[in-house]
This record gives C-alpha cells, sequence and structure tokens, in this order.
C-alpha cells in the first residue's frame, strides 16, 4: 500500500499523479477505520481528501502556508504530514486532537474550530510575508458555510482591498452543518450552473489578444466584456466585485485536475484569488454520502452497517426540541431560530412541524440574536438554540440589540460547560461569566431534563431576556413529558439537605456532583447540606442570604471557570456576614481545557466528587 | 418659517414638495445652532436631512417602520417627530438622547448605537409582519460604512433567502467615521459611476415589452440581458447577486426626486429591494462638509468659525498614539490597527508615519482580531485601538483566536468605563469582566498617561496577549514624554498609603477618586490606606495577599458593573483571611447606565468621593 510507506509531504511529492487517487482511497479507508473507533468528524473530511492531497502535492508546505478554517476537515492533512500512527489516537485524551493543534505539527499553522476565521488569518499571513520580504504562498481553504459568517466578509472587504497575493480554496460542498441556506448558498449554485460560460471566456480572450488596436486596451475592455458575457450565463460574480480573481468550478474529486490548475494559478503572482472547488460531503464512504449531517460529528459506529454504537440516552437538546414543540401547539408567539445547528441543537422536529416558524439563518450568530430582538420588539417569543461556546461570536448583540432594551428573547445556551472531545475551542466555559454580568439577563441553570423542560416554558411567559444553559449529552432522566410542566420558583435556591456545618452551593447541573460529595463527607464524619442554584438571580433572594448567613463554612461547585463565574459571585457577598471561617471554590483554572473524556477532564482539574470531597476534608484539617 | 409650526409628521406631510428643501435648510440651521451648544453627531445627521424628510413625507411613519443604523444621524429624525422642543436639550443629562431611544417617542423603534444591527432588525420585522399578516412597510437606513460591518453581511445572505417584502436604503456618503476603506467602498463607487446605464436599461426594457413572443418569456429574459448590459457599464452587482432588487444610484439631496423614487418602489410590494442613496456628510455646513471626520462628533464649537470652544487637554488617545509612534521607530516589529477610528483612538500621526504598518480595516472589529492574531504569529506586534463598548463585537475572537493559542497581541481599549453623553450603548462597563475571565489575557490598568505609555512599552516585550483599559479624554497629566519610558512592575499592587484598619483597593483608573475617599475619611478620623490595582495578576502575587491578611476593613472602588468586576474577585478571596470584619465595593449596579456627564453619573450611582465616604462612613457605624 502506498500509505504504509507514507511518512511525510515529501514522502507523497514523489508519488506518481497517476497513483494519487489509489492513495486517497487508502486515507479514506484508513480514516474510516479509525473515526468507527474513536468518533469524530467523519464527513467533512472524507471530502477533502483529494484536495488535501493535491494542495499538500503542489504547495510547499510547511513553507507555503496552508490555513483550514474550523478544522475540522483536517484528518486527511494530518495522515499526511507525519501523523499517520499518532492518528489512531484521535480524539483520546492526550491523543491527537480534532482540530489542527500548532503543538501537534508545525503543519498545523493555527488552533481553531469555529468558522470563518481563515481569511483573517490568511490576510494577517500575507502582509506579515510582504512586510518581511519573504516569498511564500499564503492559501486558505474555507467551506461555503463558514463563507456565510459574517466574519469571513469583513475578511473579503479587506482581502478585496489590501489586494496581498493569496490563494483562497473555496470548498463548496452545499453542507455546512445543517443543509446550507442563505442566499450566498443559492448564488454559489447558480455560479457552478453556468460553468459552461468558462470555455467560451477562454476562447473570447484568445480572439482579443489577436486583435491589435484591441490588444492594447485589452486587460481593460477584456474585464468588461468578459463580466457581460459572464452575466448572461451566471449571475454576477461575487468574488470578482470585491477584486478577487475567481476561478472555477473545479472537480473537488478530480486530483490530476486540481494539481493542473493549482500549478497554473500558483503562478499567477500577484493579488487575492479564489478557487471554487466543488466536493461531496462523506465521498467515498457511502453512508456518508447518503447522510452528511448524520456523520457531520459522529460517535463510534459499525463500519458495515453505519448505525452507531450503543443506544442513546435523552440528551438536553432532544428535550429542548421536543418542548419548543409542545409549547408551540399552545402559544402561537413561539418562533425558533437555529445558526446552522437544527440536528444538533434538537430542532429537526420543530423544522417539519412548523416550517413558517422556524428559521435556520446560516452561520451567523450575530444575525440570529438581532434578528431574535426585533421578533421579540413585536410580540413574538424566539427561542435562539445555540452552542454556548459559538454564542461567544453575539456577545455584542446580547448586549446591544437584546438587553439594553430587555426584549424578552430566549437562549437555549446548548454544550455548556466542558464538551469532552471536541476540546478547547468548544468547551463552553464562558457563558456564565457572560450572563450574569449583562444586564437585564436571567441565566438559568437546569439540573436534569424536567428543570429544562421548566425553564423552557417559563421562559415563554418572561418579560425579559432569559438564557438556560445546559450541558452537552443526557439530560439526567430516561424520560421526560414535555407537554406537561411544573411551576417552579427556579430565582430560590434550592436546598437538597439542610447542615449548620458546611453548606456545598452548587450550580443545578453539577447536582449529582455535591450530592456524592456530601455523601463523602458523611462517610468522613462531615456534616453538610446542598443547596442548588438555578438562577443567578437566587444570589439576591433574601432566602439565599438566610442560607449564607447560618453557615460557617462554604464549598461552591461549578461546572465554569471560577474566575467570573458563580463562585465569584457567591463568595464576594459571603465576607458581609462576618462568619465565614473556611471557603472552598471548585470551577475550572484560568486556563484553556483540552479535549478528553468529560469525567476525565472533571477529574483532572480536582472537580470529581473524590477530589473535591478529600479537598474540602484536607482544608477542614488545616482550619 | 416653516420649522415653526411643524410639530408632527402630520405638519410634514401636510407641506407642498416645492417648499420642503426649505424647510431642510431651517432643519440644518436649528441642528447646527443646538450641537455648537450640547455637542453631537453633527456631520451624519446633516447629511441625511433631506433623506429624512423624503421619507417621511412618502411613509406613513410610525406605522411603516423606519429603523436607522447606528442612530447617531436621526436628529433631523427627532426634530420632524415631535421633538422639535426637547431637542434644545439633546445630550444633556435628563435631556434627549443622541440615539434613537424607544422611551422618548414611538417613532424610536430601537434603542442603537452600534452599527450594523439594522438590516438584521429589518428583517425580524418584516418576518413578524408577515406571521402577523399585517401590511406595513419596512425601511431600514444604512451607511456604507456599516454595510463593510460582518452582522450587515450575515443579514443580506438571510434577506436574500427569506425574500421578504422590506426596503434598504444605503446611505452612501464615504464616510463612516474615517474617511471609509475596503473593497465594498470601492465597489460603491464603481456603481455610482455606472449610472447611466439606468436609462438605457429603461429604453431596452420597453422595446422587450413591445415584441410578443419575448414579452411572455419576459421577467426572465429581461433579468439576464439587464444585468448583462450593467456589467458592461458597472460593475457586477452585489446585491442583486444575494436576489435583492437595486435602484439607484439617487441623489440624496434631491428631495423631489428622492420622493419620486421612493413612491415609485413603493408601490413595488415584493421582496428586498436596495436603494442607493448618495449623501455628503456634513451638507449644508460648510466647515462640516470640509471636515467631516471632525465634524463625526463634535464638542461645542463656534458656529461662525467651526472651532470648538476651550483648549483640549492631553487625552489617553492621544498618549496611545504618540507612544506607538515612539515604539514604532526603534521597533520594526510594531503594527497598529483600526476599525474604522483612526482619529478617536489617536492613531492617524502612526498612520502618516507608517503607513505600512498601519491598518484601517474598516468597521470589522472581529477582522481586525483575528488579522492581528496572524501578525503576532508571524512575530509582529500588532497594537489594536478600538472602542471598550465596540470590542465587544469581537469577544470570540479574543478567545478563539488570540487567547487559545497565546498569540502576544495588544489590545488598546479606550473609551472604557463611563463614557458620558453617548450613553448606554457606548460606555464601556463590561470590558473587566471580559479581560479578567478569558486565560492568558494579562489586563491592565493605567491610572494616568505615564501608566498608559510604559504599559504600552511593557506590551511590546510581553509573550501574552495584553489589553490595556483607558478611559475617554483627559490623560490626568498635562504633559507626557512618550519618547522615554519607566520599568514599573504593574503585577504588583501599589501601595499609595497604608494603614493596619481600612484598605481600599481601588482600580488605578479610580486613583484619584480613591486619594479623595481617604482624605474625607480622615477628617472624619477614619484611617485608611489605599492600594491600586493596574493588573488583573496583581490579585494573585503574594503581596496582595499580604496586604489584605493584614487589615480588617476593606472597600474596594471600580468603574465598571462590581457583577463581573474586580471587586467580585478581590471581595472572593478576602473569606479564605478569616478576617475580614466589614467589606464594601463601590461600582456600577447591574443595569444599563442612562447618558449625562460622567461625574455626576459616577455621583448618581454613589460613586463620587463624597458618596464613597459617607457610605464608608455609615457602614462602620454599623458593625
Amino acid at each position: 500500500m502506498l500509505l504504509d510507506s507514507l511518512n511525510s509531504v515529501e514522502d507523497l511529492r514523489k508519488i506518481k499523479v497517476e497513483d494519487l487517487s489509489s492513495l486517497a482511497d487508502q486515507v479514506r479507508r484508513y480514516m474510516i477505520d479509525v473515526v468507527s473507533k474513536n468518533g469524530g468528524h467523519l464527513a467533512p473530511s472524507l471530502g477533502v481528501v483529494d484536495l488535501t492531497i493535491a494542495l499538500h502535492y503542489v504547495f510547499n508546505t510547511p513553507s507555503d502556508r496552508l490555513i483550514w478554517d474550523v478544522g475540522h476537515q483536517t484528518y486527511a492533512h494530518k495522515i499526511l504530514t507525519g501523523r499517520k500512527n499518532d492518528f489512531l489516537s484521535l480524539r483520546q485524551f492526550e491523543g491527537l486532537s480534532g482540530f489542527p493543534k500548532v503543538a501537534e505539527s508545525n503543519f498545523d499553522l493555527y488552533d481553531t474550530g469555529h468558522t470563518s476565521t481563515s481569511l483573517s488569518l490568511a490576510l494577517g499571513e500575507a502582509v506579515a510575508r510582504d512586510l518581511s520580504r519573504k516569498k511564500h504562498r499564503v492559501i486558505a481553504v474555507i467551506g461555503d458555510g463558514a463563507l456565510t459568517g459574517g466574519l469571513a466578509f469583513e475578511a473579503l472587504n479587506n482581502i478585496g482591498h489590501l489586494k496581498k497575493d493569496m490563494i483562497i480554496i473555496l470548498n463548496d460542498n452545499e453542507h455546512s452543518i445543517s443543509k446550507n441556506v442563505g442566499a450566498m448558498s443559492k448564488y454559489l449554485t447558480e455560479l457552478i450552473s453556468g460553468s459552461a460560460y468558462n470555455r467560451l471566456v477562454r476562447k473570447v480572450r484568445k480572439l482579443c489578444r489577436k486583435v491589435p488596436v484591441i490588444g492594447k486596451y485589452f486587460p481593460y475592455l477584456y474585464d468588461r466584456i468578459r463580466m457581460g458575457i459572464k452575466n448572461i450565463f451566471v449571475p454576477a460574480n461575487f468574488f470578482e466585485d470585491f477584486g478577487i480573481r475567481y476561478f472555477g468550478p473545479v472537480d473537488g474529486h478530480d486530483i490530476e485536475h486540481m494539481i493542473h490548475i493549482f500549478k497554473r494559478i500558483k503562478s499567477i503572482n500577484s493579488g487575492p484569488k479564489v478557487i471554487h472547488v466543488i466536493t461531496k460531503k462523506g465521498y467515498g464512504y457511502k453512508f456518508a454520502e447518503k447522510e452528511p449531517v448524520r456523520f457531520h460529528g459522529t460517535q463510534p459506529f459499525d463500519v458495515d452497517t453505519g448505525k452507531e454504537y450503543g443506544k442513546k440516552k435523552l440528551s438536553f437538546s432532544a428535550v429542548a426540541g421536543k418542548t419548543l414543540c409542545s409549547l408551540a401547539e399552545k402559544d402561537s408567539r413561539i418562533v425558533a431560530v437555529t445558526a446552522a445547528m437544527s440536528t444538533g441543537t434538537g430542532l429537526d422536529e420543530f423544522s417539519k412541524k412548523y416550517p413558517s416558524k422556524f428559521f435556520d439563518v446560516g452561520i451567523a450568530e450575530q444575525h440570529a440574536v438581532t434578528f431574535c430582538a426585533a421578533l421579540a420588539k413585536n410580540g413574538y417569543k424566539p427561542y435562539f438554540a445555540v452552542y454556548s461556546s459559538f454564542m461567544q461570536r453575539a456577545f455584542d448583540q446580547l448586549i446591544h440589540d437584546v438587553a439594553v432594551m430587555n426584549l424578552p428573547s430566549v437562549f437555549l445556551i446548548d454544550r455548556a460547560g466542558i464538551v469532552g472531545d471536541d476540546g478547547e475551542t468548544h468547551h463552553g466555559l464562558f457563558d456564565v461569566s457572560v450572563f450574569k454580568t449583562i444586564p437585564n439577563f436571567e441565566l438559568l441553570i437546569p439540573s436534569d431534563g424536567e428543570d429544562l423542560r421548566d425553564m423552557i416554558y417559563y421562559a415563554a411567559k418572561a418579560d425579559h431576556p432569559v438564557a438556560i444553559r445546559y450541558p452537552r449529552g443526557f439530560c439526567g432522566i430516561e424520560s421526560v413529558d414535555c407537554t406537561k410542566f411544573r411551576k417552579s420558583d427556579f430565582s430560590l435556591p434550592l436546598k437538597l439537605s439542610s447542615s449548620r456545618d458546611l453548606v456545598i452551593i452548587a450550580s443545578a447541573d453539577m447536582k449529582i456532583c455535591a450530592m456524592e460529595v456530601s455523601e463523602l463527607l458523611t462517610s468522613a464524619k462531615i456534616k453538610s447540606g446542598v443547596v442548588l442554584i438555578h438562577s443567578i438571580n437566587a444570589l439576591d433572594s433574601s432566602e439565599f442570604r438566610a442560607i449564607i448567613k447560618n453557615a460557617d463554612l462554604f464549598a461552591v461547585i461549578e461546572s465554569e471557570y471560577s474566575r467570573g463565574g458563580l463562585s465569584e459571585s457567591i463568595l464576594s457577598i459571603l465576607p458581609e456576614q462576618k462568619r465565614s471561617k473556611m471557603t472552598a471554590s471548585f470551577g475550572f483554572p484560568r486556563k484553556f481545557i483540552e479535549h478528553g473524556p468529560v469525567d476525565l477532564l472533571y477529574d483532572k482539574y480536582g472537580l470529581s466528587p473524590q477530589k473535591i470531597a478529600s479537598d474540602i476534608i484536607e482544608k477542614l484539617k488545616k482550619k
């Protein structure tokens, strides 16, 4: 096998062009094997195996700078750049990351995970190169989905202005995570359909060059005529409007042809260029081709059937989706919004049941929030379901467009806290500090699926913005009746047990952990009470003040950073009580947290029940 | 005078079209008079007086929904919609806001102040209208500068997809705050230069309609041919690429013509439309026309000479700019970046001295941050100077593109804390909570211009990201030598005075206030010491732990929200010392703060030295 003897990009470049296609097959086979065991972003990575080979074949990486947008599609890139064997440890604790990681290889230029950053990075690279009078190429690979993010557009505007030499590979697969939507997507499709025009243009170009007088004015006239002809066949070219030369479309599974095109464009030494490459998500594995959304990010699965192993437990996302469906049956104001994450956030059923009330705005969190503000202003009740780490994109819109006017939108913050295998860029460790600080916002934290359901019902009646944060995965209970709800006052602290000695105050999502800590302390003959915080507003209640007034010893447990998190808010109000004799806070330290199994990471950072309990015991000894 | 008897939009609609031009002159005159006394955003508001009149004349506001992007250009809008007399109180405490305010009038639909939000809001309005089966128009007015913000692009992508009936007025004045830059700006200019083609298109349209067979296929064929012709004269149309019909350009100072066009387009009842209107910033006041940047936001000035009253004191922004110039002389790695705020952030001199190291990326904070990340990665030292409240736009990029990789970019956070007259949307009250929480970031707070200079020098050598936050305006000292610097260790607390009783811990920017509090307490026979915090890292130092260990009483003074701010971090580490007998924290409450003079706002929220001192005295009495 070609792959067996391939250990570096130098090895790759020695392979004959006509053999690259079978190498691609071998890479795909290997990738499918590993991901079927470890889970991962299979469909996007399968889609760009051929493209990855062509890029590393033509460009002199790592001297030439290759930047992958998002980075979940870099499995082939990793396998081809000296990490073939390490790839077996993909997404495992202390193993290879599922995203580019500078620490892994000098072929990975940036640690990434969010979309639409590659164009800004590539422009920075090109500017730095020119300032340093270096000569290498800069290449960014960006998907059509990522192109809808506002950040990418801001970069295009600046790229067209600065006119630096760089190559943008537009990896057009018509799928970002959900089926891609928006005017940009439609536009690209039309652009492809006009590919016949390219041949015509080439003929016109040749003809024009031969006419002596026109030849002189050729660059100007040619451009004008070319655009004129082009627009009879295809819509106007968005990229050329911005001063970026457009080439394509190119078949992203024809390695030879891509190599030919890349070589030609490589020789054009000035200005920004975009090459429109068409790929198929999941290419080469029939189940992934058929179900690219399901295989965007997958758990371990059976290669022969494509089925995931094990039975999935009821997730918070599923409860959110089902509850919204139930709510919408009775309440015509309910509207659901997603930023290209319909499946991930559990909104598929809603999208089918209430298509006129469902809005997938594309990868556009900023717009999603401001759009929700206007819906709320007009009496609707928008629920924007979004992953915690992607919500960071819309921090200003939460403040400026929602909170300033106290507009009653609801934000379902999915994947809050540690997410596990996706690591640094995907953990949701900032949402508590964000929402606790923004005025008018009510931050709610369910401890299980039933709490989440009740909070979603509650939020429908709220006259202010509400954010509900919940972790990835299992909602703590096997089944939830989403059609009924309990009226609970989440703005009060919930006492699970009492003690005059030690009070354990826990963020509600840490309920199980807090209860286990309390049990472990009991075994060590230390009495403790557990109080759950379901709402940041609970801290301001007289009930909470009474609880902390009557105790001497405190431990706070939360699932985010202690700095800026719940524990700071709680501990900062303790001293007024003049009785605190011991306090301990358990949250993540102020550093980025790597990928790995959730429980393992909790334990590593001292947040497992065992570690918390023994920490408390130690502290009490020293007192 | 027409203006004298005008008290409502109904009055406006009764005026004859031919008299509207003199009304516009009267509005401008009045506006200049008031702003010359109160200060304000004169140039943008002057530029759209004619447009504002035409819009309210044609559209049935407030039933038709008119949304102004940013909103600093709404002075004529306010004068014409029943707030003519209130306009005398513009930007004064408890007077009219300089931005749209829902509480002021039902003609102001949203409280705004940041750019690029109007398209998302308008789309939300159009969706809500259609869901409710209502029939009114939705109109958004957006500047060419605001169009470069990624949020606007995300909205356009969604607008082109949903195809809701709405009108976008593109107010093209080639200036946002600084001279507008970027590919979009160049593109719009080319679009204007092709206006002759419009007449041609109309002729072709008429001709086509007369041919029976073509007539049938007219809508499709016409569009194709039209675009083809158009692209020989003007570049491809960006908006039509997105499925948004384009009309224009239209002279934004010809009221009659605008009324004619608006009426025609109003009658087109389906789909999104953009009308490209050309205006001149500062129109009708020669000084503002000549210097639109200087008159973008102005202090009170002499109408006859255009000169601002009083002598300007040395600002933090000026010190930042001068220091960067000095630094760049010796250090070739220094690069300065602004998001269309060159003048406001003090970078004009740098931009002239080091044009190849200066980057104005347009209104694009997200891109600015990610672009800086790549420059830092390549060994450069980018300084991104930005207002605190606009920095909120790039929260995710700070985390994902800078902090995760610990890239040594520098962020000069100007206008931190209360900014005064611009109010809610412009106060910088979130930066401490943001930067204290993001791992790897060092947050620095200068107490005066010399501190700022030293911190900018220090940051050039730092191997991690640094954010330096400083308030708007006077830097506390009359002159600063920006070519030399003192080596100070800002990561230690700075003891200004000692006391074993009460320790006043203050954010360094509150130095003067803290010292005055201490003096007032001395007069009341209470001894106190003052400790300044220049860096969030100081809290983790053993020196700081020693200070708090040796005291019983604490007061923390800061210039941001207490919730999420410095005081939470400080108070949360006190209890461990087991000795705290009294604590008080002085910061802003968790609510949005209105506009008004800075000192007045500090006093209103209990943060003047007098109020802080008497609060402490009260607390000590109760102890």
